[in-house]
């Protein structure tokens, strides 16, 4: 099933060549006022196009709210529909592939799963999708902002350089008022990683990290609902993601049991709180009150401009030379998602405390 | 909710020191005859006091079932309820404690979500309940048996010690009839780390991979409920996991895209295949009818021997010193878990293809 | 949630006055041809204005699918979008109204539940919502008749008549080729009685009888999912719905267990039948393979062209006297309604026994 | 799937002559004290030998708590595991029905939708699996209890014999402290019909009317989720329930919409109100804070004392003459049945107004 969450569930469609992308928010709240300014900047974000790290491919995503919100831009609680149009949409570009299986594409899969396939620029497979969650993602920021958590991500790799530091420093210091700053002189390593890769017809991987401050203690469910494993869940759906981390993530065998014991103390506002943060904000997958940060690692854009060996639907050996746009690290453009997707599980977390039916 | 899967559907139940653990499964097919023998060597597997590197607790773990299942052993079609009684409770080991919250465990954040818990043994925190997940694992994995599905899990990682070659091998050489296995001298290193910790009142993290070998290419869906994001979910679920990664994983950005294109190719029995398998199997959160692989990696134990400081529940500092059994890496025995989860997870893949209704 | 179904689920949005109705068919199988035309008379059915016994609203009502289907009408296994513009809305003729609680409509609810309401001819609560029921109802009415099932429903009570014959057929004579005809003289007194209410400013309830043809047997789950309990539940979402009831329904304690003993029978054909139909064509929630048939009672529609006592949203009392145009018998475009939905939870039901994943 | 609810879900296993029943209720709310003696009075009213009017099996259900209760009987949040073992099996009576297809039982279907079922005493479709849910459905009233929400049923009709004026009173005085009497001379004449089917060999429907009062308004969603389509459901999932109806219910066409108008009114104590109850409190699917009610009507228990013709599993034509123990009205015994489900219900849609997660 194309949907994500219970309280607040987003449910979307649509082929990147398509008519239209779109969804359904379900459950979002009555009486909350939307700001679209920033619903379109962080749509504008996403989009392809603006800068030379990414596709050229040029897209006007104005989304098309069509139910659930009042004229004055109010929720009404009901569900929001909207549509977002898809043009530029360079279809002939696809023809010659319609056949061909792109090596690290889904489109092997898809027919193996569907018996057929739209092979225009992915069809559902897709990153264009993720502007669906991007448009849902804002309003659940927005929401969330009002109850004074907020969420941030940035690229923290690319290619072969990586930036460590930050992890270092969100686990050491966790009550320094971290943002996820990443020097200059980093990004811009980054940057030549890209566009080494795009030069050369390559392309590269990266890390997103996100962190999530302002949430109180006791969020998240025990057993199969912890906040982590649904933050896993959700990552995991996003193209090309291949790893899920949060707290220490994969270096906590780097540590002891006591080297990495986030020791509580009480803080002169009185709440509890940890020295360190090796924990990441979740203990037993519930919230303790502490940041919250995650990584999501991507392999690199599967689309390159090199020859590549592959096989037709026939199982006949073919050559593959992808043309036209291209998008080198697939990491740069997930960042708003990896964000997006945050606040939609997180939000999902808390309705049932702020929300819904009137107390009794 | 304390439920996983959609088609097969696991429901649990229990804390550590209360009468029995157990749960409900959903969606079994009818007709199937149960090993009992092989179900049994399955929880012995996770059960504590199996070795000098795991908690010396004796827990005799028999399930009782008490519906689905003929007199003969076989299944019904309807719910498996099922219980295992919980014994050798020496819950006054923990009488000092019921007021601390322990650094690292889920003491805190239970009551800052529930405002009581049961605080022996960690109650539903403990990772007592994946005896639960054996149980209906073992099922599934008999099964899959049927199907030609076989899964295999290992311990890869423990403190420092790291077995990277395994990864390497299932990328490069997914043809060869690679099993998991890990040479004799890495896996005494891997002990060596863990009774050092143990000796020093200490503890490590670890790593465990899975291999699911025999799944045709289709199964999984495209956008939430890709197949990596249903096991990231299943796998963050168990008590310590911190990262989960498919494929090459966390190292993807170290492979540029052509570095890592699984170039397909029509193999000698006339089915497509890719030379290598960077993807791990899964391609657009479809399988491809490669072999499946993924990490999962665990945090240290975070009960140690030695004295930490904290707070109890008021608030007040206080020093905690751990007495009784003790378990110095909690990746040795999620082996097992990890298997039984991923053959939930693809067994509730399966189902729909298999069984259920009348064909018209 | 917004959404019905398991294994083929509709998601819908939309308020009667807003810019679109629209919905989401996520799990309908790939590779199916639709037929447009059908679709289209199927949603004329509903369609007000359509006659004189139904609101003079003009609306066409033409959807337009955004994803899910290529440019030959082929289904692709992916979620169907399809939204249908809102128009001929005479928004001004409920201006005077949006503070007014209307007696037996959701004004009151809808406020008390959200804190605010879309008072535009009812908003979410409009009946207008059913169209997006129809638009996916029909694209499952095809499906199913691919499979040998065909759905009929008919209006068998307008006001104070009543067709109860109809029943007594389908339970005596399940094995003629009986089809859910209602005789002219009947159906005149029927449109007697919505034309007197009519000409009162008053309207009448009603009943729908539906009949599914050619299920197999063993559709439906024992306990919480029976077949029945999952129609129940689909008809008593229907705007006006107040009764479900299937078989013999209601009128079962007239007759006694012996009396109404549907007796098994081998039939020339080697299956196993049953004599007489009381049960409907279920018996512990599964289908037998006998029709199924079953009814649903429709209130008046809530708005009258008199005046009515009532309050507004201070409290205050105010006379209500209702403008404007006029559905005096709202069973009356139910039936389509009723129809669309048994297609729905039907082919929900048979999914997963001819579709979805390749069998091993 | 097994299982009821949302927020409250409760999931159940158990056949007749297994083992044991039992169940889990996930999302009960922590810190709350169980009262087991009531919980025992409400198992103990279902339970069948309680009167000459049901069957004389004799069952000593005790359900055993096996988690999320601390032994002083508060809740802990996390599930609630029970068993009651099943006693005084004669399966032996069953044997040699093993193979016969009983009329309106649940034997052939099951074949049909399985391939096996357990015979004895109807397995998992024996009404046996009802005392799960009135353990559960005891805790839920009691919780209601706790926020002033009353919950009753009551037997409203018997065989021909059927008490009309409960429901006009329910619909003309809701503002009446009306609870749910029979009077003694009805109640007798349903006793009467009851032992005359009995002595007959023979068996009668009935009619369970039930009132849920102290309900706010606003609870429900407005479209697949009703209240009355979530009670719908339930209701429906009650063994030999043949038809629900809440409100004016069928009888809604005999009154014209003026005439069944529920005329809104400004009540002395500030709350909207309505004079008449056609609605049964729910408008739109949403509660209006008047009281709710409906009827769920049974058929005549499928068992009968009386010679029967049908067929085996072969499709041979037999004779089956039922022995032992008989219940001749499955509708006395639905009645806390019907309570139960409809308490689960209920709490269901409160949770989340009163539960979970901390109010930020």
């Amino acid at each position: 099933m194309n949907s994500l969450g219970k309280n607040l569930r987003l449910t979307t469609f649509g082929e990147s060549h398509g008519p239209a992308m779109g969804g359904i928010i379900d459950g979002f709240p009555p009486g909350f006022k939307i700001d679209f300014e920033f619903l379109q900047e962080e749509i504008d974000k996403r989009r392809p196009g603006s800068s030379a790290l990414v596709t050229q491919r040029k897209e006007e995503d104005k989304p098309e709210f069509l139910s659930g919100i009042t004229s004055g831009g109010i929720t009404l609680g009901t569900p929001i529909g909207f549509i977002i149009r898809n043009k530029d949409q360079h279809s002939r570009d696809y023809a010659d592939m319609s056949d061909i299986y792109r090596p690290n594409h889904a489109d092997y899969t898809y027919d193996a799963r569907y018996g057929l396939r739209d092979y225009r620029g992915g069809g559902r497979s897709s990153a264009r999708e993720t502007v669906n969650w991007v448009v849902a993602g804002a309003l659940a920021c927005q929401w969330l902002a009002t109850k004074g958590i907020k969420i941030e991500s940035v690229l923290t790799a690319a290619g072969q350089k990586d930036y460590n530091q930050l992890k270092e420093k969100l686990i050491q210091s966790p009550h320094s008022q971290i943002s996820l700053q990443v020097p200059q002189e980093i990004q811009k390593t980054f940057e030549e990683e890209i566009m080494r890769a795009k030069r050369e017809g390559d392309s590269v991987g990266g890390r997103v990290t996100c962190l999530i401050n302002g949430l109180p203690a006791g969020l998240g469910n025990p057993i199969f609902s912890k906040f982590h494993a649904s933050l896993a869940q959700a990552m995991m759906s996003i193209n090309a993601a291949k790893a899920f981390e949060y707290g220490v993530g994969k270096e906590a065998p780097m540590f002891s049991g006591i080297q990495s014991a986030d020791i509580f103390f009480t803080d002169t506002d009185k709440t509890i709180k940890t020295k360190t943060n090796f924990s990441g904000g979740i203990q037993g997958g519930i919230t303790n009150g502490m940041p919250i940060f995650f990584d999501v690692t991507f392999k690199p854009t599967p689309t390159v401009l090199q020859e590549l060996e592959t096989v037709n639907s026939s199982g006949n050996k073919v050559t593959l030379k992808a043309k036209g746009r291209h998008d080198p690290c697939v990491a740069v453009r997930a960042v708003p998602v990896v964000k997006a997707l945050a606040a939609l599980v997180t939000m999902d977390f808390l309705i049932p405390s702020t929300e819904a039916y009137p107390v009794i």
